[in-house]
């Protein structure tokens, strides 16, 4: 890769102006996610308006064979945005336009820059939303390049059912829609599951169309705790193979509910917990609250506490998405290390099983939580990024956890992506597989320029 | 491409002896689907019994740059099996083993030439279904290959959704998995979603891991009639708005009910219906059967006729399951052409309004159906294949009726695939997103042996 040479500095300063910074904060600021990768600098950050405006950046940018990188709200936690060797850090957050939505056909176009709370929150008076929801307050864009989840996954999916179509920039700057607004088509490649998941190694997302759903008639949440985290594992299993459809099913066990409660403000018990929630008609509801009932007390848990209240329920949730935030600041000056596994559902209790026993002699403070009913569990780590050993202590763990997720048919990462973190599992993960993705990134983007020393070995 | 060399030719027969077929008939059966399109036969067909068989037989063709076509239960629609350019068609009805079945984790693994109805038998008595399901008894390699879906798609979604992971020949002979069995996943290049629906054009598909279902507690099935097919999708159109997670909800038009009536020996009243499934637990059917009766007698529709007995259920949607063959055999000699389109749902009245506007005048025997709850319908012909001015008329109206879809932002094709049929509109759909999908084709297939003259104009 090229550094930026002195013409297509000038070039992209007379066309962005102050919107083409190498100021060293910015730089600092572009070159890292939240999680506890090493930053590695930008040479520059532009901030995007437009589409149009993103095609020139990349077309200049490709001419002289320099990285671009798409930047979004900066929540990643795989090394994303680590820009590993230089080039432009392309910052979307100003396409910020929720461009359409169509109650009636239950989708909306948005600019890659907007954030998932402020699409629901332009939904609301709809009676709409979008229930995709990463922990951080992330860019739709972002998400769809990721391959993003969250607590509603197990109901509703994840991006890669709930992206209809995208406008992606290629490497050339071409500019290209994928997908379209009907529910279903059978007319070609999937080049919208393509680049959903491609973490800007092949294009950069601008415009991501999507689905969305009416809000339920009815939302109910409530908390159970159990002796220990197997019980309450077991008892997720069991609503998982009932198929009864629970909205969410979250495991916090009690270390994490100690950081939620102190970063938080809650005084919640400090047990492991299992979190629910319920979506429906009133009938619906109560139903699945039946059933979830008899499971949870036959597994042990007890103390069911309901939070129906609808600032209840927000407070509630709000604490889960802020969970890593809450490990974190358990130790001043650390950084979060987030991992992130998803197995089969019947093999979720050995594998936090043998989680549980990798933690029990680590030396920093770390917690157990997950989207259960999906099989896809992380342990957040609050690491001292300046002590090697403890970098490698967790290195260690994360290792063994990954490597026993993937002996069980599991995945390397359920939702935060591959970024530098997890290159080393892929072809352990998919084995011959990843020439093909290397032929793919070859075709696509010869040159390389796009997110570099990202996904692929 | 290149023809059989008799060294070819050799290799291949003494390996498959007398799996190696070049017998006129079975190559007739080969060359194509069961619509209208124009056989084209391949030189020769083997029945493959393994993945490595698969693998041998593509490598050596791979050699003497030979087509290689792969074949399932050769009931495709838009002329994918046409051996356009000669080769091997590589018959896989014979791998038709249920590898696995996991209930614990609701998924199994097949082998590609089990056959949807194989499947359910299979699983009916451990309490499980596979929801898809294209009209005829497709193989499930087949409706990965064409991303098929089919009258459950409203609540279950497509083959899109419902693939974890798949088994791959690649044109080169290489064996890949992609996916696997987690739920969900970020890890690299959704490699499965290229696949499914690449019919046959990027590799053959060997094996498929799929998403299983509990059977529900309670199936209700219901049928009304309307005075118009505008009343009936004015209805159809508000239960999708109101998120009512029907199970099927298909329209039939007063053509079509006295098709399937003869065909299939029922006494259907012969009016524009509507047909639906309710799936869940007692209290919800009986939500949903209220609400969607509300909005049933809002539109004009009447006479709801119950089908809850099994055996008068399978009869109802066995007859909907022929509903091609039904049009088909109203006219002695004749094929079907079945057109496929998918639309935004609130554009769907208008669609098919302008539709039954093209079919006014029609000169050969046509109906309209449709997965309504999609924004998916067809209008299936019965054609002669040998009157020129005949095909030219139904050619003529199909291809408004795709513009029209088109320019509504829907699709030119929703659940039956591009195959030779559609390769004239993907550019008017996808604009410069073709020339990606043309890059990636040349990256995975350089040489083009892979089912060459489908999809990719």
């Amino acid at each position: 890769m090229a550094p930026l040479t002195s013409a297509l500095t000038h070039s992209l300063q007379s066309l962005f102006g102050e919107r083409y910074t190498t100021s060293l904060a910015l730089r600092e600021q572009h070159g890292r996610g939240e999680a506890h990768h090493a930053a590695a600098l930008p040479d520059a950050v532009i901030f995007a308006q437009t589409t149009a405006e993103v095609s020139q950046i990349v077309r200049l940018c490709a001419a002289e064979n320099v990285p671009v990188i798409a930047f979004g709200a900066g929540t990643s936690l795989e090394g994303h945005l680590s820009a590993v060797q230089g080039g432009v850090s392309i910052d979307l957050s100003r396409m910020s336009t929720v461009t359409r939505v169509s109650p009636q056909d239950l989708d909306c176009t948005v600019e890659a820059g907007v954030t998932r709370e402020q699409l629901n929150t332009h939904l609301r008076d709809m009676g709409l939303f979008f229930p995709i929801d990463p922990g951080a307050n992330a860019t739709l864009g972002g998400m769809a390049a990721t391959r993003a989840s969250g607590t509603n996954a197990v109901r509703y999916g994840t991006m890669r059912e709930n992206v209809l179509g995208l406008t992606v920039v290629l490497p050339s700057g071409q500019i290209i829609k994928t997908g379209g607004r009907a529910r279903k088509s059978s007319a070609g490649y999937d080049l919208t599951r393509l680049f959903v998941g491609s973490e800007g190694t092949l294009g950069i997302i601008t415009e991501v169309t999507l689905r969305l759903y009416g809000l339920p008639e009815i939302i109910s949440a409530a908390l159970c705790s159990f002796e220990s985290v197997e019980q309450a594992v077991a008892a997720a299993i069991q609503v998982v193979q009932l198929g009864i459809p629970v909205a969410r099913m979250e495991l916090m066990d009690r270390g994490l509910i100690r950081a939620v409660n102190a970063y938080s403000g809650l005084e919640l018990k400090i047990e492991d917990t299992l979190a629910f929630e319920f979506h429906g008609s009133p009938a619906g509801v109560q139903e699945q609250v039946e059933m979830v009932s008899a499971i949870v007390e036959e597994n042990g848990g007890r103390n069911f506490a309901w939070a129906n209240a609808p600032e209840e329920r927000s407070r509630l949730w709000k604490a889960r998405h802020n969970a890593f935030y809450a490990v974190v600041s358990q130790r001043p000056n650390a950084r979060g290390w987030s991992s992130d596994v998803c197995v089969p559902v019947s093999r979720l209790g050995d594998c936090i099983l043998e989680t549980r026993a990798l933690l029990k002699d680590c030396s920093v403070p770390a917690a157990i939580l997950g989207h259960v009913g999906d099989g896809n569990y992380h342990v957040v780590f609050a690491v001292d990024p300046s002590n090697a050993a403890e970098l490698a202590e967790v290195a260690a763990i994360n290792k063994k956890m990954v490597r026993y997720a993937i002996s069980v048919g599991g995945t390397s990462t359920g939702e935060h992506g591959v970024g530098t973190g997890k290159i080393a599992y892929l072809r352990e993960e998919h084995g011959d597989a990843v020439d093909l993705m290397m032929a793919i990134k070859q075709a696509v983007d010869p040159a390389g320029i796009m997110n570099p020393g990202k996904i692929l070995p």
